[in-house]
């Protein structure tokens, strides 16, 4: 467990007037190390915020009060991005779809056949909420086709997925810290391609903290931020950063859909269906029988087992859970997850072959990783 | 010099989920030592996000588009409140003082008195960038004798003077983690009073990451963020105001008031004048001959001693230079900055008796602290 005086020891340090002097050296390597794990020369921007920081900044610099926007709402996430664009007094128009379900590209291109006007498309790379994954790509080229801008929610993406940014027909992607990026939360970072930056600065009000035509000024030129960072979280960010690169995206995204197969074989064979009808690797989202309780088996896991796992939010609380593959997780605690499920299904009364979903978990690994 | 392998082991806690447990606690207190702090019964909200996060903020949530509002321009952050309301449609009044000045207490009755649509009176407790003390109980009382707002920055105030918040006159208050309250930058909070709360959400537009009702409500019930907080940095923050609180401020405020007299008296021993009118305890601002070059002043003492003491900013870029007394600086800390300007003087050429400074710092204290 975290001895809390560490935070202490990382305070003394950063409140000193020392670390303006170091971070511009922080700064320029974690740029080149994100750059390097979107194998992109575009610079990025950090943010000290939480991704939603990042989403708000990807709507009030992009776009300005009265525009169009198609917004796919297919879980919490999507519901985030509309919220926002409302409060900002952009007109958007949502694609909403069934928590679970994937936008079609057919549809996408049909809203902007039919609405000459919007000027981005938002969507989740993977929609966290219900562990899908959306067809960016193909999005993207519709996008592309149509003149509008692609913004991509990478929250749970980046650093899960190899995505190669300057051929990934995103134009403005975010994502945070805390996710595949391994890092306490507290840092959103923010990207975008030559395309989307002929629009930073069409909107000039209703921004200051997240005013990114000064920030990309201030980190591109100066490798400072245009307010104080969360300067500690930024080294930190960067170490991880250098960790994720020495291994390399490709193999992480080999392996995270490894386990991802395995957690939904897994499942499958005690008749537990994904919820996702185009599942995401870095988190599966499995349905419940109505008999059982969500809750109560997150509840018996954490008092069990000290073991965290996810619920579901929104109208699927209590009806889904949610297993984690990225960042720290590997085929172990996946192995790990499996089984506490399935103590915890047997002690709340579901019938079925107790140690059967992580001995095909095992079987599926296997077949990958070798015997 | 900081073991960058901290982050990671910070990190690894932190991106578990299991965080999501343990966090309510930390809230709940964090909570009651910064109401302690500040001898208060309201609850404050935490953001995360530097100081000017919470600026935006105050602006964003209690005072909507078009709305007459005073600001105090005296220095940096005066001009921050300015741009952020500009920015916000706010119709700001610029009541703009010398850089070193204070504002007026009547002169402000003034702009109230022929302005009876002014809602808010922005002003800083400390002007860092001048170390500048403004008068903010005198301020509070023409406020609410006008039923206007008073808005306090108090970034480097809070954990510095003994505000008591609900006593004070402020009716909300801002302030950040990485100044007197010895966190890592990347938290900030805000207070305020019932009559301020009448006011919150009067603008439910151009805010969605620093919505405070949404956090307040969040915060003050579920012990939760609406978003992601830095776990991390909330707990070190909730480990130093426990620090603070054991000390007591009336105690760090008498301190930090001996070593604030100490510099300025050492400084005019050798015919140096403060920049402000009326300094600030916890920030002093010195002004140098036009002889003398602040910033080679300041990388000369970078350089030999690897201190590092402010300089000016704006206009004030090489003019001067500023000592911190808060935080973890002690009187040791003080002689020892005061010295170094002394060594980094007698390098570029000042005429003067060389550590005739630091032995008048000394006797200053030891009139407080005993012999």
């Amino acid at each position: 467990h975290l001895d809390l005086h560490h935070y202490l020891l990382l305070s003394t340090e950063s409140s000193n007037i020392r670390i303006y002097y170091c971070f511009r050296n922080i700064m320029k390597e974690l740029q080149e190390n994100f750059k390097k794990l979107l194998k992109t020369e575009r610079v990025p921007v950090f943010l000290t915020s939480s991704g939603t920081g990042a989403m708000e900044a990807s709507i009030v610099n992009f776009f300005k009060p009265e525009e169009d926007v198609l917004i796919v709402v297919g879980g919490k996430f999507g519901e985030r991005f509309f919220k926002i664009a409302k409060r900002f007094g952009l007109n958007p128009i949502c694609y909403e779809i069934e928590w679970g379900d994937y936008p079609k590209v057919e549809k996408i291109e049909k809203y902007l056949k039919e609405n000459k006007n919007i000027k981005g498309v938002f969507i989740q790379i993977c929609e966290t909420s219900t562990g899908t994954f959306y067809p960016y790509k193909e999005i993207g080229e519709v996008c592309k086709k149509y003149d509008a801008l692609l913004i991509a929610d990478g929250i749970t993406a980046v650093g899960v997925y190899n995505i190669e940014f300057d051929r990934s027909n995103i134009d403005i992607l975010i994502t945070g810290s805390q996710k595949a990026l391994m890092t306490p939360p507290g840092v959103s970072a923010i990207i975008w391609n030559e395309k989307a930056h002929k629009r930073l600065g069409v909107n000039k009000r209703y921004k200051y903290y997240f005013d990114l035509e000064q920030e990309y000024k201030n980190q591109k030129e100066k490798f400072q931020t245009a307010y104080t960072p969360s300067v500690n979280l930024y080294a930190a960010l960067n170490e991880a950063l250098k960790v994720i690169n020495k291994i390399g995206i490709e193999k992480i995204e080999k392996n995270t859909s490894i386990m991802s197969k395995a957690t939904l074989k897994a499942f499958e064979e005690i008749n537990l269906k994904p919820l996702s009808k185009n599942p995401a690797i870095g988190v599966s989202a499995i349905c419940l029988p109505d008999s059982i309780d969500g809750n109560k088996l997150i509840k018996f896991i954490r008092e069990n087992f000290n073991m965290y796992i996810a619920g579901g939010q929104g109208h699927l609380k209590g009806k889904i859970f949610r297993l984690c593959h990225f960042g720290y997780i590997d085929i172990f605690d996946t192995l790990n997850q499996i089984s506490a499920v399935e103590f915890a299904l047997n002690n709340l009364g579901y019938n079925f072959d107790l140690g059967k979903a992580t001995k095909k978990a095992i079987e599926v690994i296997s077949q990958y990783k070798g015997a």
